[in-house]
């Protein structure tokens, strides 16, 4: 495995490369199983394996938790070893997010709901620095988790609409085995925060299991019920078209998304589950 | 020469070029000696030689000539056929702008002086559209004239903050005998519009050969010129740095730009120089 620090070294690295079906898992570090299933789908399916640890500054507002967002390199580098990684592209602050720069990408619509309206420009951070990442590694293939289930819509738009020849491949949701969806940020968690938690998942895999179509009725029940869980500040419960994320109303019988954010103490927490009508059969 | 009508057919037509140096001129068509001296230029330079003929509607602003710009296909192909380039890209506008695309890159600054201050949303236009077609050729070179020297520097900048592996070649502009700037939008010109048009590229050559390094005397002296031209209507007359295209104030000891717009009866025309000490010698 070879981890490389700057964007002109990464173009060296890969540039043998060329030809061959680059699998490309970019992530901000701090890495657990959910990463790591992105990864070994990569290695299953693509000739070389790249992976970026990038805590992206773009992509956080103002206040949020750029300064104290864990980036356990040491760890993570091993853990990709592990996992058959070919190239590590670690890049400093300043070489991808130069103070010159004045390009950015902008996905509208699709970014100024729910985490786009609760973190403003948060999408446009994440758009422009998956555009360099795109340039740089050129992957036939790109994985991203669907736990950031609208940062996967967005980056499959983003794709689709500047016509980059890469693939997005979406992959499930990690969970630990009681139901919380694995995320770098469950590590600021307190233990009683940590068992507080689990209301985000258990409310969702709730909603999944009684879902008849009426979305005005799911919507009502995780409100209620993750307004009133203790220690859960809800910032929004919403049940929307999966590709436009668009909020629905009335009764559907498409498939739905339900997707929610918390605070538990500071700690801000997504998560989300897919709403289908076999479901309430299984 | 192939002649290839959509995105999907095009990477089709171009995945056996994949490690081959491919060389791109997008134009929007209505080709005169200044595209031509570009697709010369690739010519000698690139194994594969690509052109895309696309008038780009999200690059023209409310009530510009977007429906009368000339579309002299047959003409066109048969003078890339005789410049033997290897493969143009005629995508219809709703190939490359379909009605549910989100998606726009923005270059800040350098856009919204000059040309971004008279045509709101023209400089992202460009940006997303060459973007696109960036994605769709995958170009080791692309080429660009000097006519259209702000478009240059923004295409430049973009390249440069979204690592796209694509060098940008600006190539000199090309004049008429008497001087004029070569335009697609010259076939607009009245005969005697045609000719009054000249006092653009009179008062550039004659700011150029006496060029001091005295900024305010100069733009000055473009302005007054220009704004008592017969028959022009000067939009705006600057000497700016030639990267960030800031106006330059007092005497400077580096290179400038001047760069001139202006309205011949409806038509809009831009030209520009470079202005350097050694020239006042030449």
């Amino acid at each position: 495995m070879e981890v490389v620090g700057s964007a002109s070294e990464l173009r060296v690295r890969l540039s043998p490369s060329r030809g061959r079906l680059v699998g490309f898992v970019p992530t901000m570090g701090a890495l657990h199983e959910g990463h790591l299933s992105l990864v070994a789908r990569a290695r299953r399916q693509d000739e070389v394996v790249v992976v970026s640890i990038f805590v992206n500054p773009l992509q956080f507002s103002q206040g949020e938790d750029f300064e104290r967002y864990p980036r356990p390199l040491e760890r993570d580098l091993a853990l990709l070893r592990d996992a058959g990684v070919d190239v590590v592209f670690t890049p400093r602050a300043g070489d991808l997010t130069p103070a010159e720069a004045a390009t950015s990408v902008r996905v509208r619509g699709l970014t100024e709901r729910l985490e786009g309206a609760s973190r403003p420009g948060h999408f446009e951070g994440v758009a422009t620095i998956v555009a360099k990442l795109f340039n740089l590694v050129a992957p036939a293939r790109a994985y991203f988790g669907e736990k950031d289930f609208q940062q996967l819509a967005v980056v499959r738009r983003m794709v689709r609409d500047l016509d980059f020849a890469v693939e997005v491949v979406g992959c499930p949701i990690v969970r630990e085995p009681d139901g919380l969806a694995m995320s770098s940020r469950n590590a600021y968690l307190s233990p009683r925060d940590r068992g507080r938690a689990l209301a985000l998942s258990s409310a969702l895999l709730e909603a999944a299991r009684d879902w008849t179509g009426d979305v005005e009725a799911t919507r009502t029940r995780l409100r209620t019920t993750l307004g009133s869980a203790p220690g859960v500040r809800l910032d929004y419960a919403e049940v929307v078209d999966p590709e436009t994320l668009e909020p629905l109303e009335g009764v559907v019988g498409t498939p739905a998304h339900a997707l929610v954010a918390a605070f538990l103490g500071a700690t801000r927490l997504i998560d989300n589950i897919r709403l289908e009508h076999d479901a309430a059969d299984g």
